[in-house]
């Protein structure tokens, strides 16, 4: 009974998944591989679990899963180690920045049968789930316009955003998985403004820090999404989605629940600081809903088709940044 | 056809009623009597009215109504005159600081059939009504607990204290008539505590500027009062209803609907600054209130008997202090 | 001293104009002119003023100043006719639907020296100048994206469609101007989609009920908007503008401010209904700021230029719909 | 290395605390014990833990420290017996219902030199130390009056009230402890009302459900306190400090943090439903302070004096119901 976990890259991203495992009841960590020995150490000494290379995880008998947790050049061949080693595969967003890498790996996992969950951790957040179920539900009618709102409370450095994509496919690619999920219809155009606001030097390395898109659906549908390298009030993540009877909106998520009052009026603190905090439960609801579907047998909860169309918007993204237009989706996936 | 008014007294809540009779259909001022010359005059250029002692104003036939805004050991003697004189009555709260006194004057009115009605503004402030209907509509079911919070930004001058019967006769007493509009039921025990926090001089001058009082009806509601002639974030007036079936509160009023976020958090501005602002439109009401049912003849919707009421839970919470014990109501009013 | 008006048309914003006059110190209406024979009597009734014809008004010696609030397509004219006759003009927006006329009436003015203010009345909104005054002084740094959400209780009757010019220059328009206005620099381009989501007989009108606008400004600022004719919870009015050391956002206006807890949790009422309430302090500040600064002999604090560049942004979002690229303002001005 | 606890009663309260324990690196659970062999069992699955007798536990080398989460009646003798045995104890409030056997109890655990804790968790709830560090910081200067609200979603059932010595005792006791906590100075006079509203089978048992205290200190602070068994909005826990400088308060948490709109207005969801939810993070960091106190050899956060005088305050309460009067609390504790 259980589910033994490796986790390749011990990382930030890497710690945050070890963490979330200790707990969730029926999953264990049993390796963690890493190139960085003192990474992967402070990993294996804080879980109590082996430390392992990869090609020793792909084989060992008493590893049932895996969470891909390293750089995202890796990820495609990872996913297609692991499939074909009969492990069940969660991968970190994104599979790969390019739509026919993914789409090769994507067929690996199709010929080799393997469980593939792609991480957008969002769609585990209880508060985005109360959300989702109220549409589901009718509360708010028909679902018309949707606008997201999304900035970290400070910018990466340099150095990881070199490595990253950019911004649409690093940081806006978990909006527009959440605009897929909340819209409930596939996109259909996508327009999009890019500019470098926040740090002189994220420009001179040829990405934005602040984006903005602007999507619609064939029905007609709206999602605005609006995004920032940078919020002096700590990690701003809302939602909010307009439909035909009334509205819905995620709210964020302050330090501590509580109030001043002073001369300058009244106060809550800034919001909590950053993901990790913030998504900490989400985290964990993820791993949950892995193990439960791979227990069940059933679907992966967010699959490789969902990191594929999400990537997809990315690039339609910044083509209509580059092209100043706007760009079907049918044009990235053909 | 409209309703000629006087007003009686220049000071501050003088200017508040001549203010607010201005944007009253129907109501036109027509005199103002004080004292002090430059008071009136005032008045009487920015609102294009007369200056007339009070005695020209008893007699003046072309005077319906006079507001009572002079100060409070007056008031018992004016009523009486303008009862007299067949002039429909408004008089600012209280009446009287004596029991004895006020219940003398409202034979007066009872004999001379005078139309009188007592200044307790809030009872006319929209949101507070808008509670008010929401009980009578039965959606908090039975009432059971009332918390009032009532805050002055900073505390008046010594000079004003001294004459002004202590805060429970002169601040608490808003307080106590809508904890008794708001309760549907009479006060049965009053218990209170009164200390001296913001101004020595205060204490100084035998009053208190912090006071708190636990009432209690025959069938068993609570209703509990905060006050303080100190809050930093400006006038803080809160009242909280809660029901069998729910709750409802009236929220402060702020200076600006606006929120800022910054590295503190989420500011929004601090509450209008004081009674003047965050009542002129129960101010307003009140006038039209008093015009209305003068005119159809309705009795008064804030009575002698209103003020009288109010007077003695100030009466009950004063000895309860001194005498350290729950005072019963019947003990004030016999 | 003060300064004679004349409303020259009487339907609902000739009604809103002549209540909002009807509280300014120092200005009086003397003329109300309307073909509707009814609808001039009622605002003569109410505010005891003379029904006039336009031309009589133009040669009127009593008559400082017009308020055009007639149809759109009128405005233009009667800008050109008033200026001639040599008095202060103020015009609802727009001066017209198509920028060619407005430049040509623009000229009239400028050649006859005119005093032409444009009624955009958000910029006289309270809360609306607390923020622009926080941005002025400093307090979120540089201005880097803005998000205005905008929509209506539900849509107005067809036959109003129709003749208002679609809905970026009817209703988004609005919200192209308060664009302007917080940016504090000119857009350069435009992106923009419309749907047809609320009413479908607005689509078979030619019109959207439902559009977004996505707008870039040369140092790469960001502003989006969000509009429809739409919203169950009231008149939804919000602007968030986020800077580099902050943000600063208008709330919406709620009709009381009470909030009831029961079962479903905490609730506290819709919005104030529509735009006559919710911007009725900002109809009055918009004519006293015009009293002002006639009075004064300064500019018109919102030009014909301030009408014309919100014009060209609304003509630039139609385009950019049609053509599903992003379209330059520049391409419009020329 | 770690803490090896022994768990006494394995009912509600127990299980919150085998949680909590849970969740404590550092602390084991080894052993339970109830009479009720499905409960002590159902724990002992949960949480892979013996099953013991108490006289056992009080013997049991591998036990460092026990919870006691029996009946109240039980409270001193266990306090006592195992001070005896020389293990560090953790005793749920109260630790008798009155005063004479408390202090008896207190001199055992003096004499043997015991670690003695009581189980007052909200002193560690997160949002209430924001509270508490930013008036120990001077932010809202000297505190002057308290306010606190707490009311439980509904009524217990009449079996646990005649057990529970009355809501005093029972329920208002942690408002009494907290409010001891806020105000940073001892209360010297207590008067109270209590009321039978929400179940009259309370009543008949001749218990309250509704209580208010107006409690004041030596310096003048005041201290209000509005207890209900019933709040349809959830579990109700606010507390406002008011201070020379502004104000306080700690919010209540909804069980989402979402909003929706309709027609009706703006919905939060309620309150998280009861202690377990509201308070499983206090509950977990006091236990992390009960290790980290016996590990360090630090005294007990909590301790055997603050369960007294937080049972004094109740015992005055109920004095000045059953009396009428004002109650010092030195008449409670000589």
């Amino acid at each position: 009974m259980g589910m033994n976990f490796a986790v390749l890259g011990a990382g930030r991203i890497g710690q945050v998944h070890a963490d979330a495992l200790a707990g969730v009841a029926g999953a264990r960590l049993v390796a963690i591989a890493d190139p960085m020995a003192e990474a992967a150490k402070a990993i294996s000494v804080k879980h109590g679990c082996d430390i392992r290379t990869i090609d020793e995880i792909a084989t060992s008998a008493d590893v049932d899963a895996v969470l891909i947790c390293t750089p995202t050049d890796t990820h495609a061949d990872l996913i297609e180690q692991f499939a074909r080693a009969g492990k069940a595969i969660f991968c970190e967003k994104p599979i790969d920045l390019e739509i026919d890498r993914v789409r090769a790996c994507l067929q690996v996992v199709k010929e080799t049968g393997a469980f593939l969950m792609i991480g957008f951790q969002r769609r585990f957040e209880p508060d985005f789930n109360v959300m989702r179920q109220a549409i589901d539900t009718g509360k708010i009618g028909t679902v018309e316009m949707i606008n997201l709102t999304s900035r970290d409370p400070s910018p990466p450095p340099v150095s990881y955003i070199v490595r990253s994509g950019g911004i649409f496919r690093d940081m806006v690619i978990h909006d527009f998985d959440v605009a897929r999920w909340m819209l409930g219809e596939e996109v259909e155009t996508v327009q999009a403004a890019g500019s470098n606001l926040v740090d002189p030097a994220i420009g001179e390395a040829g990405d934005f820090d602040s984006a903005s898109v602007l999507m619609t659906t064939a029905s007609g549908k709206h999602c605005a999404i609006s995004c920032s390298r940078r919020a002096s009030y700590g990690y701003d993540q809302r939602i909010e989605v307009h439909g035909s009877l009334g509205s819905v909106s995620a709210l964020n998520h302050a330090e501590a629940r509580v109030q001043f009052a002073g001369p300058d009026g009244y106060t809550i603190p800034p919001n909590q600081h950053f993901f990790i905090t913030r998504y900490m439960n989400a985290y964990r609801a993820e791993i949950e809903a892995f193990v439960k579907a791979v227990t069940e047998g059933t679907p992966a909860p967010v699959t490789g088709e969902d990191g594929l169309r999400a990537l997809a918007l990315a690039l339609a993204a910044i083509k209509s940044v580059k092209e100043g237009r706007a760009v079907k989706v049918s044009e990235i996936l053909g």
